[in-house]
């Protein structure tokens, strides 16, 4: 039986990633981790699946995917990699390969990420390149993951001299979001997940941040139908940006609000001490105040954002180091420290512009003194 | 000045890989590496070209190539890589990002590989992963990758347990041929060479075939305007089943004529003294054989094919090891013993099949007593 819509609360939703024959469903639930398998079957065809997983996740939900796999026909089998972002790199990607041979693993396996993005990254980019390439599900865990990083087909590993240097562009055939797995993450990392359905808000969709001021507390209580509705939009504003410009021609550099900062405060901390949604929390306001001080946009959008910000719990200044340090992390070459970089302004609540700045334009001397926060 | 048609010999000739957006020419020619630059910088709009060759190639022709980009102005590097198949791997690979790092390659450089098919397997899949992909222009060396693994995209880097086992399709923009550079190579590997362009004939082209067994001994000598005929159509023939089957599903199988039985035999070898396009040269005779035995092309095609390929000074009999070892190596999974295989037969002089056939299928033990030779 199908409730009536409006009738009873909806439980399942299903956002289209359009990208011709690489097309693929989000599909978003409450509960749904049991179901995944005949989902699987239909969408790969494959006759194995291969899960990848962090081993505190796979230990709580392993079992029940793998479970549905095999009833769905399929043989399942599972992978656990090391967590944290540390182990994203070519070393966890050589033994991937090797697990993936003993297994016996072949064109007849679908590789399934469950976890965070790191897993999603380390496993697409094993999924991209092993037998040139294998079809590939996102089944995230994060907040983080399911809003952004499961999306779009990025997929990547990072080199010790920088973040995801080598990787793919690598579409998944499926994704698949049980919000309910979201009751086991640990508060802090629930509240970063939030700064990504906050920045699409902020760079698409005023009706959504309208909604989140609204509904904040009930979204930070894990409400599950309003948690369900602003995930599924989050996504679609994700797939919708995707879809237009899937290797990032132009409109899916918008993508990147509050992320040149973040990306230098995470680089500067060592990638230690410092959540990613945080950091993006920190580069968004950092951003909107830039926005509004270029005239950009209207006064009071950098507060607005501010105060979204700060109710779920983020962090809304940067940490203090060095002007210097902060200019030399956002030179990615240091013999092009007058290159410039296509930073993401507001234009309002809901709209985004790039603008093309050098780093000491990004991050004026007198700014920083003028508020004594910040970068020094 | 053009030469009119048929009155002087044509020094260049140009094959289209039609892939829609990802099109690209193949431009052959003699002694046409000096004017490598202008075509790259025109296909590419690169602003940088980074050079990956092998020490030996590099010492002779990476400097007509490189003074070719930088009069175009581009700034060109060159990384050098060793030489040999057993490099194509992933140490080689981190080596590679890593100097590509330290010359600070970003997304305005092109990839361009000066080399055999592992120096174009190694730097496309290189050019493939780094930052998510960078243009790639290929620059064979050899004739065999001239006809063969320069154009298609497939690009690897074998792992301990296989050989290509990791990769990508990754085309290039441009395929940029100068046959001139085959004078430089060893006769034995030049001859190898001509295994690939007799399996395009034998599979797609009866008209080839017969002008390979007219042209035998010139082409041998590397008549200029014979070869760049024979080249060009070779690459003619590889670009129209690419075209039409990037990725695998059927056509491209064809491609595989010879090379099931060459795998196992370069694997029985432990890939030492037999050069692929020896193994080839074997693993086509053989099928030729199956293909009559089997029924499936007239008689005489096995003895014709046998007779071409050995005018070429290529080897036509299996080396001798237990059918067991055989049976082995054309079961890549020892659990799959009974797996059909996609074997490639001749139906013809020019038209070739795929039937699905057993191991013990593709090598009879009746056969090998009654002939004495290959496998026992």
């Amino acid at each position: 039986m199908t409730p009536a819509r409006g009738a009873a609360p909806v439980r399942r939703r299903t956002v289209r990633v359009a990208l011709g024959d690489r097309s693929y469903p989000v599909v978003l639930g409450q509960g749904t981790l049991a179901e995944l398998g005949p989902a699987v079957r239909r969408r790969t065809g494959a006759s194995r699946a291969v899960i990848v997983t962090e081993r505190a996740i796979g230990r709580r939900y392993a079992r029940p995917a793998m479970a549905s796999l095999r009833a769905a026909g399929l043989r399942a089998d599972r992978i656990d990699v090391p967590s944290g972002d540390a182990t994203k790199n070519l070393d966890q990607l050589r033994s991937l390969y090797d697990a993936l041979i003993r297994l016996g693993a072949d064109r007849s396996a679908v590789v399934v990420a469950l976890g965070g993005g790191m897993v999603g990254d380390l496993a697409g980019f094993a999924a991209a390149t092993f037998l040139r390439g294998l079809p590939f599900v996102q089944v995230p865990t994060t907040l983080l993951a399911m809003v952004d990083a499961s999306i779009g087909g990025k997929v990547a590993v990072n080199l010790p001299q920088g973040k995801n240097l080598v990787g793919a562009f690598h579409q998944p055939k499926l994704v698949w979001i049980d919000t309910a797995v979201l009751r086991s993450l640990p508060e802090r990392e629930r509240g970063a997940g939030f700064a990504e359905i906050i920045k699409a808000a902020a760079i698409w969709d005023a009706d959504l941040f309208a909604r989140l001021e609204r509904e904040v507390d009930s979204l930070r209580e894990l409400h599950p139908q309003r948690l369900l509705r602003v995930v599924a939009r989050a996504c679609a504003i994700k797939a919708e940006v995707v879809s237009r410009d899937e290797r990032e021609g132009g409109l899916r550099m918008l993508l990147n609000f509050g992320h040149t900062l973040a990306h230098a405060v995470e680089a500067l901390q060592g990638y230690r001490g410092v959540l990613h949604g945080e950091a993006v929390a920190m580069g968004m306001v950092f951003a909107a105040r830039r926005s509004e001080a270029l005239g950009r946009c209207p006064k009071g959008t950098a507060e607005r954002l501010e105060g979204l910000v700060s109710r779920f719990g983020l962090p809304t200044e940067l940490p203090v180091f060095p002007r210097s340090a902060y200019l030399a992390a956002l030179s990615v070459d240091k013999k092009k420290r007058d290159a410039r970089i296509r930073y993401i302004v507001l234009r309002g609540i809901g709209r985004a512009g790039a603008v093309s700045l050098t780093p000491r334009e990004i991050l004026p001397a007198e700014r920083s003194r003028a508020r004594g926060g910040g970068a020094r």
